[in-house]
């Protein structure tokens, strides 16, 4: 018989290396460092929408130390697309106000942005779409005129919210801006509304506003002697970057390799935004290629979080018995529709309550603003901010304590949610109870005047994924854990106590190692509040492998049975004989002695987390409202958690303050403002207001630790619920104070004046 | 109870980068490319022996671009020891003309070499202790006066020889020079050679050789924020590496990380050289330093392969039956005795053959005269040409047909190897069938006056060690291996077929990745033919485990038993039912979707081979001597070798092309040659010779597959037999057509000359 490996050499193939080592293209450690890397800047379209007639690069190619200036069709782009990754750059139609139009390389930064300034651009304008409302209208022109009808996208890249029940809505005529259409319905909301004692509605709105994190996107790109593309890129997602370059620039996933580096923050921000523009520069160049996006670039060029319009109407008995809820939710998706918010918010605008009937209709419009991106619990927010004002709205109208009502209404396990999925068990009950015994509750009625409490509450789908892990015994008695992870709020230490206490091991013998995407495990992006809960079975998974394999492996040397022994402070020692033991640290040097008798100690995990686990999060705001300037001071907020199970208390608590802080931020500070021509004016930190320490009030954080099934000890992801009630807090505190009922999105001076003003006449 | 992770966090430990990032330390992907490498070079001993009283730095600092010149006191070293690695630099005493006293450090690779020649270094000379033989005489001076009396040794890493029966020669007076002293003996020696019909002895010599890779050892070393080390490196030994470079700096293993860049040729040279002198300054200086060695560097003070004298006795019955063997075999251990060549040596000097009775002395000594390595086989083609051109003369005195005695006395499987483990299996008869029936041999006679033939045969023990390998299924379908082998002789390029092999893909489907320190399973070094050998079961268990990953999620999809299931032509399918199918791309697809609800298809393997299987190799060569000039020209040369499965014939030709080149280099060109003094005289390739391609005859290859029991495929190393006769096939070629014996390595035509006139005399 011919034995399968002869068939595949029978051809006699060369080596792997070979035609890169004989056309002297393979670069060896000689070759290092890397020489010649150039830097990228870029041409941000200056009108909202126009069409793109032409470049004039002549003057910018004249600078010294500019090389190129790229234009979409300078990069060897597979095949069009609808989604921004494969239009990273203006392709014939400027879609807003900042987008990039080409790239200008250059042999310094310098040299690229005095490139920037001397590239002139020859457009045609267009009637720009920048109401989303309008936008929508069956009689608006469209804000993209040039699309190929396929898109790629990262909705619902976690999978945890079920499909909605159509994608058509039919008792509208809308424009065909609206390029996504969703609808979740159960029961019949006009009958049950009918018969309600109370129903409210309202028209809430909330701005564009930006992730801002320390570090904007970043990506250095070069190709290899075998057109292979290396990116080093601060990134959330590994594997899904890798993937998304592979299929822009038409190459086998085998011939993209992605670095994730440190991460100086993120938020949702970097799902592949800087590498395209990078990765087509190296690929057309054939130079490596650094684009380091200014604040500015991030500004205007990123892809920010959505604005949004909600309608929401909730039908109630006198007693504040919730019956119907009836919400159109209206986002805007910008330039390119890559993330579906909408369904995100269509889930958080059902809240933790259970509902006889509702309807929710989440449309999905483009406009000349931006491309959108994920930004901390994308669309849960807004959606949270107009459904938790109008229950507190409820609970004033039908003389009801809002956290009773809340507590008297929430779901229970198994009941159904928005998208059909049964409820799984949360800890929501328990944070509402925490906040009504808290003692800003309690004596909420003798605070002075100006002074309100607000309360809110919002649920997280959690994410659901594969992961995988490889742990790895060391020769002095370490251990190595080796993921795709992006390390993101302090995920890898986590982990590393995970690994560390199923072996038994002090927690600095434990090392993290986040791996490129050609060695690194299967890895699901870090984002959806998933970090923690995906990849800690697969570390305890690997973990445990490595703990058997020393048992087995002490099992020969103290010539014992494996069920006799037990491995625990970094020995492996016989249960109830304890003076039969071998270290951790002897059996690693046996392993480790090159050309010894043992197999080495290392495992790699593959685990699954079949089910989402939500994560609940509730907020009181205490703040004040100046009688005179409306200015509003946050004087302190509490922010009570089910984490599942705290696994590193102080991790957790630094993100909920974080998360509290954005919250605040967008409450009360963020937006991103354009002008009447959608030329955008906050366009820097000048003019984008972030909440800083002076203005954010100490957070009084508590956990509830209500476990998961699937999650390591029962611990649930954290990351986005921090953020999810607090603008719906603040609102809620405003009107505690005010009396006046906060219906935009942030909750500037200048609206509060105004809704006094309206509330006046 | 509280849960072991809690009990760790309970101190709330802050983030595992939590000092980096506050001290601004942490590198972000917009540092990227890493700034300011520094270039290094050496500053070698002009001298071979002397106390360094100084080095005279002022000179060079002084000129542009010169940042540091460093000596063996700035280097900061853990704690002393005698091997090399641990002195990189002279400490005190210069060992050799050669020796690294100092290494300059400067902004450009030239700016350093302008440093180097103004270094003035202050020294008081030593006598040089430079003939090997005198340096084993009791009355010798010390060639190393300064030891620390510890020693980290590469001594038999591949654990495939035995333990020598004693250390001790108790029969000779020995100087301290003298730092190995092995024995192996079996029977009564004396009294079977007193009994043996013939007696032949001779003293056999070999010059110091180069291992003259392509490429000049090369490393880059830079130490990050938390004092973590990174080296790239050309190196053949990740693992060993790092575990050196752990032990040298004190620093722990997961705090030094090795990268292994693509290799431009080895042979033996690349375990640790300009690893620590890179890394030793980067420690020193807190900034990349490149320390890329030139030729000349490499010639002088590099680990090239020692010199050695031998003198064997071989006692045989009238018709040349093996009966005695007594050898002494000194190997000239230079300033660092690293390497124990003299142990791989002894094993050679048994040869494939049986003995009534044996003693084998190997015996290091120290002299001023470089620090050895290891190069293609160490010890063994010195060790193998004084066996097999004594074995050659044995034929000649008994008047048996060279082949015909060496198939009449070779050893059976089961029968005691010199190191007293039995033999296993080999090829080595059939490969001297081959050779007795090719008709070069059996036209011997009938060649022109001047011309000869000549044959040897040499056996190779093999490597044994544990290895792993991780296959994961990408989400195109296609697999990537990663390992942590350092790549040579096409060894990767074997290991994608055998995976594919094992996943009936095509060969193009798999993606070898060797990755490094921080992400690799446990690999051990490449070499002592091991690659293939240990790697090879490595991969194909990760690559089973990742067929029977695909079987069982495509039995879920297909409702299909496990067992009834086959992966083939790149679909899983219904054995009998091949409608029934479902392709590993469309799995790939489904484990690959984000949020999906498949785990990833992924597996690590942990392998063991037990046992080395040693490798065969014997040669034909024919030549002519020309009788004015006595020059040598090979004409052609058969090689013929038990592969145990060729699993890429193409490959395994190309090794013992070059081995077989190699070999011939030895036998007629190659030796360091020095001066009186001690100083190397060929320190270019200008003086030292090596084959060409116009001096190098067509080899003619036959390959043998005997199997071995763990290889895969019954697959045996390949790499170093190639060379190991070659020598010895040469000397007996010139026996054959001169009738000279040849004593010395290399057989130049001055040494052909002089034994003629000795001849003659």
């Amino acid at each position: 018989m011919t034995d399968p490996v002869a068939l595949r050499t029978a051809s006699r193939p060369p080596r792997l290396d070979a035609v890169s080592k004989v056309r002297g293209g393979l670069r060896y450690c000689g070759d290092l460092p890397p020489a010649g890397v150039l830097h990228a800047r870029l041409v941000t379209a200056p009108v909202a929408h126009a069409v793109l007639n032409g470049v004039d690069a002549g003057a910018a190619l004249d600078l010294p130390g500019v090389l190129a200036v790229l234009t979409a069709a300078d990069l060897p782009i597979a095949e069009p697309d609808d989604s921004r990754v494969f239009q990273p750059l203006a392709n014939g139609e400027i879609l807003w106000a900042g987008h990039p139009v080409a790239i200008v390389v250059a042999e310094t930064e310098a040299a690229a942005e005095d490139g920037v300034e001397a590239v002139s651009l020859d457009y045609t304008a267009l009637e720009a779409v920048l109401d989303l409302e309008a936008a929508a209208r069956p009689d608006s022109p469209r804000a993209r005129r040039s699309k190929h009808g396929r898109q790629a996208s990262l909705e619902n890249v976690h999978g945890a919210i079920g499909a909605p029940e159509s994608e058509t809505i039919v008792d509208e005529e809308l424009s065909d801006n609206v390029v996504r259409r969703y609808l979740y319905r159960s029961g019949d909301v006009d009958a049950v509304m009918a018969q309600c004692d109370v129903v409210l509605q309202r028209r809430y709105r909330a701005g564009w506003v930006h992730q801002v994190p320390l570090e904007a996107p970043v990506a250095v790109a070069s190709v290899d002697a075998d057109g292979a593309l290396t990116v080093h890129t601060s990134t959330q997602a590994l594997f899904i970057t890798r993937d998304m370059l592979a299929s822009v620039f038409g190459l086998p996933q085998t011939k993209v390799r992605v670095v994730a580096t440190p991460m100086g923050g993120s938020f949702g921000s970097k799902f592949a935004l800087a590498e395209p523009l990078a990765a087509g520069a190296a690929l057309a160049l054939g130079r490596p290629v650094r684009l380091a996006m200014t604040r500015t670039e991030d500004f205007l060029a990123s892809n920010p979080a959505a604005a949004a319009v909600m309608d929401v109407r909730v039908g109630a008995s006198a007693r504040g018995d919730l019956e119907a809820l009836d919400a159109r939710l209206m986002f805007d998706d910008g330039a390119f529709a890559d993330l579906s918010c909408e369904m995100l918010a269509a889930f958080c605008i059902g809240g933790p309550y259970r509902w006889r009937a509702f309807r929710v209709k989440a449309l999905g419009a483009e406009t000349n603003r931006f491309g959108t991106g994920a930004y901390r619990a994308p669309g849960a927010p807004q959606a949270i901010f107009a459904l938790e004002s109008l229950i507190d709205e409820l609970a004033q109208r039908t003389g009801r304590d809002a956290l009773e009502l809340r507590l008297d209404n929430l779901v229970g396990e198994g009941d159904p949610r928005i998208d059909g999925i049964a409820w799984s068990r949360t800890g929501m009950r328990q944070c509402l109870e925490r906040l009504r015994d808290h003692p800003l509750w309690q004596r909420r009625s003798e605070l002075p005047e100006n002074e309100g409490v607000g309360v809110a509450a919002g649920v997280w789908t959690g994410a659901r994924d594969a992961a995988g892990a490889v742990c790895r015994l060391d020769g002095d008695g370490t251990v190595t854990i080796v993921t795709g992870i992006a390390d993101m709020t302090g995920a890898e230490s986590t982990l590393a106590a995970l690994a560390a206490a199923e072996l038994d091991l002090p927690l600095e013998h434990v090392r993290m190692v986040s791996a490129d995407t050609t060695a690194a495990p299967y890895a699901p992006p870090s984002g959806g509040s998933s970090a923690t809960y995906l990849f800690g079975p697969a570390v305890r998974a690997a973990a445990r492998e490595v703990r058997d394999q020393l048992i087995e492996l002490a099992a020969d040397e103290l010539e014992a049975a494996v069920e006799d022994l037990e491995l625990a402070g970094g020995e492996v020692r016989v249960k109830g004989a304890e003076f039969r033991a071998i270290g951790v640290a002897a059996l690693a040097e046996s392993v480790w002695s090159f050309g010894g008798s043992m197999a080495p100690v290392q495992a790699q995990s593959r685990t699954l987390a079949e089910h989402a686990a939500p994560l609940s999060s509730a907020n009181l705001v205490h703040l004040r409202v100046d009688p005179d300037t409306h200015e509003v001071t946050v004087l302190s907020c509490v922010a009570v958690q089910d984490v599942g199970h705290a696994l590193n208390p102080a991790l957790i608590e630094a993100q909920i303050e974080g998360g509290a802080a954005q919250g605040i931020g967008r409450a009360l500070l963020e937006e991103l403002v354009h002008d009447g021509s959608g030329v955008l004016v906050t366009d820097s930190l000048m003019g984008y207001a972030l909440p800083v320490a002076e203005g954010t009030p100490r957070i009084e954080i508590q956990l509830v630790e209500e476990p998961s099934d699937e999650g390591p000890w029962g611990a649930r992801g954290v990351g986005e619920a921090p953020v999810l009630a607090v603008p719906a807090a603040v609102g809620n505190a405003i009107g505690a104070a005010t009396g006046l009922r906060m219906t935009a999105l942030p909750m500037t001076a200048a609206r509060i004046w105004r809704a006094r003003q309206d509330d006046a006449r």
